[in-house]
This record gives C-alpha cells, sequence and structure tokens, in this order.
C-alpha cells in the first residue's frame, strides 16, 4: 500500500477502506507518511468528503493511534460529559458534583485553557492544593468510592487526533464536518466511557458560529458514538454570549459554587440541569429525564450537591474549606466597573471580546507556557436583552494591575453592543441529537 | 501575507493575486514555506482551478525564481520548440539542423533522458567527443556564427518548478492543466527565446493519453505564451506508436541522420516539415508555411541540413566524419530479430512497452544515477495498420547482452497486438493551435 495512491484514490472520489485508513493513521503517526502527503490527503477530504464508514474507520483509527483508557475497574454505566467549548463555560465544575450526588460516576480527563476559553484543571486549581496530577490507579479508586475524579489528559491519549489536528490548523483543513467530528470523538472513545454526552456550542463564541453548522457536527458525532457501539447523545446550546455571569477561573468556580446552592444564573443552571438530567437516563440512574430533573433539584436543595464538591476537592488534596467559604478563593485586589456610555438595550454580547479581556486581565494563556492569574476575570451584569442607562454598571472587572484593567476595561466595551432593538432572550438549549 | 490565508482563499474557490503568486513561489524556492502547505495548495488547484491569469502569474513567477537566459546577444528572432516528449523522439537532432541551414537561429537546452523516453543531449553524444557543457558564452557564440548550440538545462532555470514538480510527483497533484502548462512554459520562458514551438503529443506514450486533454493543454500553454508576450504556437502530434522506426540513442541518431538525407520515416519527416515550417514563418525566415516547407525540402536535396548537422556536432568537440559515416556510430554486438508468432495486422503497438523493452536493453536510465549504452535499441519493422504471418521479423533488437537481450524480447513482443483490424494509418500532425 502506497500513501500515494490512498490520496489519487480520495482525489477521484473514491472511499477508503478501513485497511487503507489504519495503514495511513499508523503511518502517520509513526513518522513515515510524510506531513506533505497528509496534508494533500486533508485537502482532498475537504473537497470530496468522507461517508459515513470511512469517518468511524478515521475515528477509531485514531482512537487506537495511543493508549486506550481501561474503565473497566468502574463499576456501572460510566457517561462522559464533552463541551466543544466556549466562554464561561464552568458546566463540569457544577454538573460533575450534581450527577455524582445522584450516583453518576464521572471519570473524566480534562485539559488547561489556550486563548480566550479556559480550562476545566486550570478552574479547579482555584481550590488551594488541588491537582489532578493522580495516578489512573488512584483515579480509578476516587470513581469508585467519591462516584467522581478529574485528571489530567495522558499525552498517550489519540496522538494521531494531535498530529494531524496541528497540521490540518496550518494547512486551511480544519473545517470539515467528518474531520471535526472523528478528531473529538477519537478522544471520546480512548477515553473509555460507556456513554457520551456531548454539549455542541453554537453562536459567536463557539467553533460552530451558524446553528445548522452545530446540529450537522451533532448528528455526525452522535452517529460515530453509535456505530462505535456507545450510547451518545448532543445536546446543542448557545453560547452566542457567554454562558452565566462569571468570566476567569476562581470567579467561575465561585458562580458553580452558587449554582450547587441553587443561586446560579438561569441560563447555566438549565444547561446543567439538561445535561445532567441526560446523564442520569444514561447512567441508568433515572428512568425519564423528568425523573432525573427532579433527582438533580433534590441533590441541591439537600446539599448533597455541594457536599460532593467539597468531598471531590478534598480527595485531589484541595483545601474544601473554600467549598463552603467561597471568598477564600483567590481575590483580586482590584474590583472596577465597566459604565454604559448610552442609552439603550443590549443588543450583542460579542463572547470572543468578553474572553479577550479576561485573557488581557490575566485569566486565560496567550501562548502554552504563559501563567495564568486565577483570581482575576469578569462579572457581567448585563446581558443581551437587558436595558441600560448611560452610567449604569455593564460589568464589574476584577484586576491586580491598573494598566491591565483599563486595555481590558477598553476591549470589554467592545464587547457591548448598545442599540435600540430589545432582543428576547433565546433558549440556552436549542435542541437535543440523539 | 500568510501562506495559510492564500491556502484558505483558493481553497473557498477564490483568485490570487500577482503579489499573492510572488509571495507564495519565492516563499516556497527560499525554503520558509513548509511542503506540507504548498501541498494543501497544490490539492485546492486541483479542485478549483486557476484562471487565466492566475496561470500567466504562475508561469511568470516560476520562469522568475531564478536565472533568466538573455539571449539579446543573438540576432534575429530566437524560437525555441519544445516536445512534451514521446518514445522515439529524436525531432530535435533532425529539425534543428534543417531549420538552421534555412537561416533560424536554434539555441537550445536539452535534458537526458529518465525512465523509457530518451534525452537529445544523451543522443548527441553517441558523436565520438560531442559535450554540451558549454559556456554560456560558447553557446551564444556558436549560435551566431554555425545558427545552432544545444546545451545542458543549467540548474538556475525555474527551480520553483522543479521542487513544485517534485512535490506533485508524490501528492497525486500533477495532473492539473494549469499546473501542467505553467511548469512547462515558465522553463520555456525563462529559456529566452522570442518565440516558442510546442510540440504537444497524444496517445499511448503521451503524458497526454486523450487527445482532447493534448489540445487543452496546447491551448492553455499557448495562451500562457501570447500573455506572456512571445509569439507561441502549438502542433498536437501523434504519440499512439512510437515516432519513426528508431528507439534507442544511436539508432535514434542514424535515422536522424537519414531523414536529413530524404530518406527517414514518412511520420517522422512529415513532423520535422511541419515543425519545421512554422518555425521558419515564426522566425522570419518564410513568408508562409508552403514556402517554410519548400525552403526544408532544398536544404535536404542539395545536402546543406546534413552539412549543418555536422558543423554543429564540430564545433562542440564531435566527431563530423560519423556524420557522414553513420556505420561509425555506436553498434551492439548483437543483432536479433523479434518474429511475429501469428498472422494479422498490427492492431497497436504501446509506445511504453517498447520503450520499456530498449530501457532493459540499456538503452535508458533507470535512475537518475544509472549509465546509459548509446548503441542498444530497437529497429521497428513493422507498424500499426502493417499485415504480418507469423514468423515475419516484426522488430530487430540491437544488444550487448544475451540475458537483456531474452527480457527485452519477451517484453517488446507484448508491445504489439496483433488481430483481425487493419486500422488505417492515423495523420502524425493531429492539429495546430495558433
Amino acid at each position: 500500500m502506497r500513501m500515494y495512491d490512498l490520496i489519487m484514490k480520495k482525489r477521484n472520489g473514491g472511499h477508503l477502506t478501513e485497511e487503507e485508513i489504519d495503514f495511513m493513521i499508523r503511518g502517520y503517526t509513526a513518522g513515515e507518511i510524510p506531513d506533505y502527503q497528509m496534508s494533500a490527503m486533508m485537502m482532498a477530504i475537504y473537497f470530496v468528503g468522507m461517508d459515513e464508514k470511512e469517518t468511524l474507520h478515521l475515528t477509531m483509527s485514531m482512537a487506537r493511534s495511543g493508549e486506550l483508557l481501561d474503565l473497566s475497574a468502574l463499576s456501572g454505566i460510566k457517561v462522559d460529559k464533552h463541551s466543544t467549548g466556549g466562554v464561561g463555560d464552568k458546566t463540569s465544575l457544577a454538573l460533575g458534583p450534581m450527577a455524582a450526588a445522584c450516583g453518576i460516576k464521572i471519570a473524566k480527563m480534562s485539559g488547561r485553557g489556550l486563548g480566550h476559553t479556559g480550562g476545566t484543571i486550570d478552574k479547579l486549581e482555584s481550590f488551594e492544593g488541588f491537582s489532578t496530577e493522580i495516578s489512573t490507579r488512584q483515579f480509578i479508586q476516587n470513581v469508585n468510592t467519591i462516584g467522581i475524579a478529574i485528571m489530567g489528559q495522558t499525552k498517550e491519549l489519540a496522538p494521531a487526533d494531535k498530529l494531524l489536528y496541528a497540521l490540518r490548523d496550518v494547512t486551511a483543513t480544519v473545517d470539515n464536518m467528518s474531520l471535526i467530528a472523528s478528531s473529538i470523538m477519537s478522544k471520546k472513545l480512548a477515553a473509555g466511557a460507556d456513554a457520551i454526552l456531548l454539549d455542541v456550542k453554537t453562536g459567536s463564541g463557539a467553533f460552530m458560529k451558524k446553528q445548522e453548522n452545530a446540529f450537522a457536527l451533532a448528528e455526525e458525532m452522535v452517529q460515530i458514538g453509535k456505530n462505535a457501539g456507545r450510547n451518545t447523545i448532543a445536546v446543542v446550546s448557545d453560547m452566542d454570549q457567554p454562558l452565566g455571569e462569571a468570566v476567569g477561573n476562581a470567579l467561575e468556580v465561585k458562580e458553580a459554587i452558587a449554582t450547587l446552592k441553587g443561586a446560579g444564573p438561569a441560563d447555566f443552571t438549565e444547561l446543567c440541569l439538561t445535561l445532567g438530567s441526560l446523564m442520569l437516563v444514561m447512567g441508568g440512574k433515572a428512568a425519564d429525564e423528568e425523573e432525573g430533573r427532579e433527582m438533580l433539584h433534590k441533590a441541591v436543595s439537600d446539599g448533597s450537591a455541594l457536599a460532593k464538591l467539597a468531598e471531590f476537592v478534598k480527595a485531589q488534596g484541595g483545601n474544601d474549606e473554600m467549598v463552603y467559604h467561597p471568598d477564600r478563593l483567590p481575590r483580586a485586589n482590584m474590583i472596577e466597573p465597566l459604565f454604559s456610555a448610552e442609552d439603550g438595550y443590549v443588543e450583542e454580547l460579542i463572547c470572543d471580546e468578553v474572553g479577550n479581556a479576561s485573557l488581557i486581565l490575566g485569566g486565560g494563556r496567550e501562548t502554552k507556557e504563559s501563567t495564568i492569574d486565577l483570581s482575576v476575570g469578569i462579572l457581567l451584569k448585563k446581558k443581551v436583552g437587558d436595558y441600560v442607562r448611560r452610567g449604569d454598571v455593564l460589568a464589574l472587572l476584577h484586576a491586580n494591575d491598573r494598566k491591565k484593567l483599563e486595555t481590558a476595561r477598553d476591549r470589554l466595551l467592545q464587547a457591548y453592543r448598545i442599540g435600540k432593538h430589545q432582543r428576547a432572550e433565546g433558549p440556552v438549549i436549542l435542541g437535543v441529537v440523539r
């Protein structure tokens, strides 16, 4: 078999077999197939596309390119939740303890943030002493006893996807639905869960700007999951403005804690309940979503969800006192308002600009090597549909540096578009793909 | 400017500007743009195509990527003839002296053969002492005094094309008309002639198997030439069977000498007269092709064409006695027949198989490093349309090695398809694109 012939076949509209895709992914991962052949192949796939079988084989082949996480030591149905990412997305922090309190086993691999989107691990490190650098053995043990554990992504998980994504990123071959879907799903399949719950974001702050594309991606991933024998459901949710009110590591942890106490923002709470109820059904803990929703409400009202967060933080070396005293979490020295310069309705609140303002404050990483300031960030006091008068507070900036504060404030003002039209607040859940 | 953006633009159906193409070709030639980005771009071009302007800019940019040959020291209109290549194509050897005898200035850069097609330089080295390793100064001087000189391709001519072709060759992005046309024309434009005469081959032994593709390529190249301000004409000629009867270096030289004496094969003679008459018109030596044809006939019949070959060979260090005594050219030790195994008409004579048989005898290079046996080759005694009886001689193999002879004989037999249908002999000239 020669890579040249495979490129030619795909270029001419052919379908690659399982063996051919395996040859290609193995060869590329081993460094035997050069980048220039793989990028030509990716561009041919961009134009010709891949059918359902090819997409499944590519996903499986990438999943098998490295270590496969063995979760068989965990009892019960393991459900993995994955979000395609956005600004202010602290879902795992609240959803994890909620679902675990209802008996779901949460065995999660998470990443750090890069650019203007935050990472779950960074956020959790707001708890003094908390570490995700635990052994696989400890990880399994924690999930079995407490019901929840989070560890950093091991390098060996789907290395082919990592290589391929880096190549696609510099050759304008990222935005093909099959390639995007197989990239995400290869990591999920390698991570070993029985059921996969996907949260596909759409809107200005999401990778998929258009709703129709988000639904197409959701459908493609659900199809792959099913074809791979995993119960897979995708929720398409709004990311046209940041989720909730808090953007920034410790600020998001505080918002998650508030939500676990039943006092979180409506949109964020609704997303947690929707995803959580699906998780409970997928994990066999609830008969239907309605029942699941009731179980989650109960876990919040009886304090067991919050207690689960404390238990989880403690088990991974963190200071669990902070769960009950969130004012002890990292705090910035300055809290300053952003005032509205005009009267009108908030017509738009551009995610990327909010994310960038937080990044400027020090809440994110410019490059992989950057260090992060956990205390800084933004609290959004006004969101889309709200009426404001000139001089009203639009948001609060939490900062530790005067210069960064001023730059971030200017930037954040760009995120708000104030106008005459009151846009109705859209639903946070746009649809469910099963 | 970033290569990434250019790939994206082309991928999305956009048109690249002159500046963008220049940036891309300069950057790639300088090693600043990596292969994997260029191969993605080539695949995008394969699918999206390039318009007339883009094709011209790419050609000019590649032509300018290295040295531009300055032929201004030559008086008169310089006409460059280029063939897309085939089996038994010894046109330059006969056409050059013929046209030079009629006053055309032939300043030609030639290559060596690779695979089953021969190179003009290899063939000329059949003349003892002949060398194409002459200085540009000597080259110019010879053209001015004798009217004809041939030198090896300098490495600096259109280096971008060489790099790009090598990349396309391994990424299944060769067969795009604009890319093929710009590759050929970039070298022709860099070689500095005022007028360019193209011989586009079509048929089983040509790069363009289908006539319609050959015409499309001819049109594309003529368009580029005209847009670049050069008088350009293309002849589309047959390569469905080898040209003439001789395949192999010294054998082809002998056939060219015979043709210069008016005793060459009909198809080869006709091709030389057609191309030659066009050259005379393009070079301002004849009013029309009819007049050109008469001049060429005269140069053959009065011996001036043959004398020009002798003069040319001598000027480049070769033994010109061999021109008048071709039996002194390199000769193989064995001359053995290939007999027909059946009665019938020659329905097909597959070029590639004839070329491969000659390659097996030692007449070509398997790799760039191979040495070549100038004396070996094949004389085709029967061609398409001829009737043969079992036991008739189809061809003569000239060989120096018994084992190679037997292998080549088996191979050559595969080249002949004998059947019941007498196919009419098609014309050698299929059309002219101006």
